[in-house]
């Protein structure tokens, strides 16, 4: 065939329609217009409207940033929590083509002003809670033209704030005809900062592609037909919005047509449980420490989840006795997904059985998730090598995909192929995940990995444990050992030599930690985390440190 | 804010991953290597394989393709049945970047030659059962340059085709290691044409990017968390890949790990029984006609449909009792969806009980589904008017989305921003659609419409009717007045006066056909569809036409 002339390419004749953000409200309002948005707001009380009032009220906050100069990629920032109005920035600011930025009110706040500016953000949504934050370091935030308060002229009343701007006057002074534009859908719609537990924090911007490619993949059932309608479910991030977007919760409820409840900034554990039981949620997504928060609450208290049935877990790998308290005596389905800043919802559930579930290795509800569609993952050697996917290779992982970042904001260079998650895992042959540790938190030992999970896991399965966390400490002749500290629950009583004697048969024996150390909490971080790297100061600054027999030298 | 300059354009960080086919296949190797595609072969024996066997096979087509000089978008041909090389083929040719052009050997010779010419189709691949006509057509395609015989050289010994190639010799002179170009995911994946019942056939060409998103779309849950796991379906299409890309379960099967089980040629009602028990098929998906077949085939022999748990209907609107027969009898979900070869899949599955099922309106499961994500759906007027979403307004039904065809192929002109369906469908506030008729085959009766559809469903509702069409005939004063044809059931006796009866109470008087003519079969098209027009051609022709009473006379 040679001597045939190459043809022009031939595209689809299909039509040419982005990507964009503001098309999930749309489908909500064509086809979901009377679900309701249930938020608590800061004060406390319940706010309930539909998808059709919080579309119009979105077109308005676009026609009045377009009002306001607002153009085409300009940065909004948001410091805020799980409002009906941080909600309505996720479509207002991205729908008319500007960046939101949601920043975390919880940092430090040398922080959050470092990463106001460094997004480049002209203006700032602040709610009744995060007032004074905003008030103490606008002297560092030139850039910022305009203070939105999202709540009353009484609440605000005495600031001193240059620029405040009222967002229900904002609002108000609007109509709801704003028509969203079209753009190139790879766009930034949303920024969001890694909390920067080593170096500066580093900002990742999801684009208008991105958001709408991994909520659908979040919302991908495996099948076609015989699902339970999106319309029956009630779904609540218990994860601020400023988290990765909320775990995309704010596009794929409207996506799919489920009721949304925001916990405003209430996460005590008996404010969610009220939401969770009151407004019948149905599917709720949280970290394994906020999911253990509300577990410990309901032994104290007795209750349910009313009428909860499945549990999202993400953001760290969950104690398996925390999976398995959530589904034998609560009878939830628990789906744990895995994911990050840079990669959001890269696996998704594990609810069913697998093939291996009773061949000896994890069971599946254990593992971390399964490779999400247009998800790449691998795990890598030291070299760089590729390991084979058997459940039971453990190295780096690495993702790609349309969602996965391949580079950080004003990142010189050319973006990465892969990124290097800073997890260590396995892969099984069906494409699940098990997270091992975070390579920063594995404890190197005589030239051999243990796992700081796997260790707080066997002492979290104690009933007197409420928190654990295994760090490595520096030692002269295994590089490190494993420290744990352990926090007691209230009332109970626990000695080193019991734990020590629950943990046995459970960790091989040079895995057993060389000080068990008793805490009254643990510290810490803005995103819910413990704070290991204080965590390993603070233990190797203790003066016994080193000077206990090591469970290695056995 | 005057003043302030336009900042540039802000792109997200994630990565620029296109939306490829071969992803799809990609994630079934990684994530789904042992499940299997079972497919009848056409000498009606079972093959069966599993999707790392099937990868391996594309890679190796691919290869050859490139070997034989076929270049980015050349097209190649494919006359043939639902086989596990044809499956392959949607991987092999897409894959390596040209673009499968899929040909419906049930067409009239004379549409298939004009077909093949149109697409520019460069080779074509077919099987045992279409050598024949590959045989008679070819003096009139001078551009193929190689028939690919997809069988045994012993199943074509004595053709006199030129050029003649044999789909096992060129995958087995080819080693497995081809790896997918990328490229612009708007390039052509696939090609078919429309049935042509009006003018020549036209052709769509579904990009990587549409057909991408119509899978995903078509596979969403409406939820996060808390689903079937996709490896425990068994999907089988009822429907040839030639339609619509098999409803593009050989792309949602693979992305979703779900065991593929196709018919090869045999649509016969007792060999695809045969295949959905023995092969403990979940999910099935079929025209109305087929489904009626199905459970006919059942009420002669009994039995039932095994491991089935749903029914995905589509291609037109069924008669109500069929969908009450399915889920009734046989305890299925009944999943309608509606779409069309310009737009697949826009809405997605009705399973689930809606608001509207008790408020008189049409229950949701005899609903053509829900308009799908990235779908646009609206119904207009004679002039162009958007009609109101309450259930109740008729309109043409007009779609848009990134999975909609806005031309045909070699259409002059820029693309349309709203394809026409030539449907007449009213719309729910749910998003729910329900298609009242075609517009071409709407009876246009003293200027109101009467729905053959519903005279269709009065009828068939009668235990006696096989099938029944309705049709407009020329009537001198009410323009046209509807005549029923009717196929009773073997064996069943049936009159007019009885079905007259019978069919009274469920419509308008004047909706009530003028003359009942039983057949011993109605015409069916290549796509197994009643051919209206040759009925009404028929029913003009015949002497008695016009001449009786006309009910909308009394």
């Amino acid at each position: 065939m040679t001597g045939h002339a190459a043809p022009d390419v031939l595209y689809g004749t299909t039509m040419d329609v982005p990507l964009l953000v503001s098309e999930m409200l749309d489908h909500a309002l064509a086809n979901h217009p009377a679900r309701e948005v249930v938020a608590r707001r800061i004060d406390g009380t319940i706010h309930r409207y539909t998808y059709a009032d919080a579309h119009a009220r979105c077109r308005r906050l676009a026609a009045a940033l377009t009002g306001l100069g607002i153009r085409l990629s300009e940065r909004i920032g948001s410091l805020a929590w799980n409002t009906h109005e941080h909600f309505e920035l996720f479509y207002g600011v991205s729908g008319m083509g500007a960046v939101l930025h949601t920043i975390n009110p919880r940092l430090f706040e040398d922080q959050i002003a470092y990463i106001a500016a460094d997004g480049g953000d002209r203006m700032l949504f602040i709610d009744a809670a995060t007032l004074p934050i905003a008030e103490r370091i606008a002297p560092r935030l030139p850039a910022i033209e305009h203070y939105v308060f999202m709540g009353t002229r009484e609440q605000a009343a005495g600031t001193g704030l240059d620029g405040l701007l009222f967002y229900e006057e904002l609002l108000a002074a609007q109509a709801d005809d704003f028509a969203w534009p079209s753009f190139d859908e790879r766009l930034a719609s949303t920024i969001c900062y890694t909390s920067g537990t080593t170096g500066e924090p580093k900002g990742v911007a999801y684009s208008h592609r991105s958001a709408t490619l991994s909520a659908m993949c979040m919302s991908l059932a495996d099948m076609i037909g015989g699902y339970r309608a999106g319309s029956v479910e009630a779904v609540m991030p218990i994860a601020a919005l400023f988290h990765g977007n909320g775990w995309q919760m704010p596009y794929t409820a409207p996506m799919n047509g489920h009721r949304l409840v925001l916990p405003g900034r209430a996460f005590e554990p008996d404010k969610i449980l009220e939401l969770v039981r009151g407004e019948q949620v149905t599917i709720a997504a949280a970290v394994p420490t906020v999911w253990m928060t509300l577990l410990d609450h309901l032994d104290q208290t007795g209750g349910d989840f009313g009428e909860l049935r499945a549990a999202l877990v993400a953001g760290s790998r969950p104690p398996p006795s925390m999976v398995d308290t959530l589904r034998q005596r609560y009878g939830l389905q628990v789906s744990q997904t895995w994911g990050m800043t840079e990669a959001l919802g890269v696996t998704k559930a594990t609810v069913a059985p697998g093939a291996h579930d009773t061949d000896g290795m994890t069971p599946i509800a254990q593992r971390q998730g399964r490779t999400n569609y247009l998800t790449r993952l691998k795990t890598v050697d030291d070299a760089g090598a590729e390991l084979p996917r058997d459940g039971q290779s453990v190295g780096r992982l690495l993702a790609r995909g349309p969602y996965v970042a391949g580079a950080y904001l004003k990142e010189p260079g050319a973006p990465r192929d892969w990124l290097d998650t800073g997890d260590l895992a396995r892969i099984f042959p069906d494409g699940s995940v098990e997270i091992v540790d975070r390579l920063k938190d594995v404890i190197k030992s005589g030239g051999e990995w243990i796992s700081s999970l796997q260790l707080e896991a066997a002492a979290t399965g104690h009933p007197a444990v409420l928190q654990a966390a295994a760090v490595g400490v520096a030692h002269p002749k295994w590089q490190e050992r494993p420290v744990l500290a352990v926090v007691r629950r209230p009332g109970a009583e626990l000695t080193e030599p019991a734990l020590r004697e629950f943990m046995a048969p459970l960790l091989a024996s040079w895995w057993m930690p060389d000080r068990i150390v008793f805490f009254d909490s643990l510290p810490v971080s803005g995103t819910g985390k413990v704070e290991k790297r204080r965590l390993r100061t603070l233990l190797s600054e203790d003066p016994g440190a080193g000077a206990g027999a090591s469970a290695q030298d056995a």
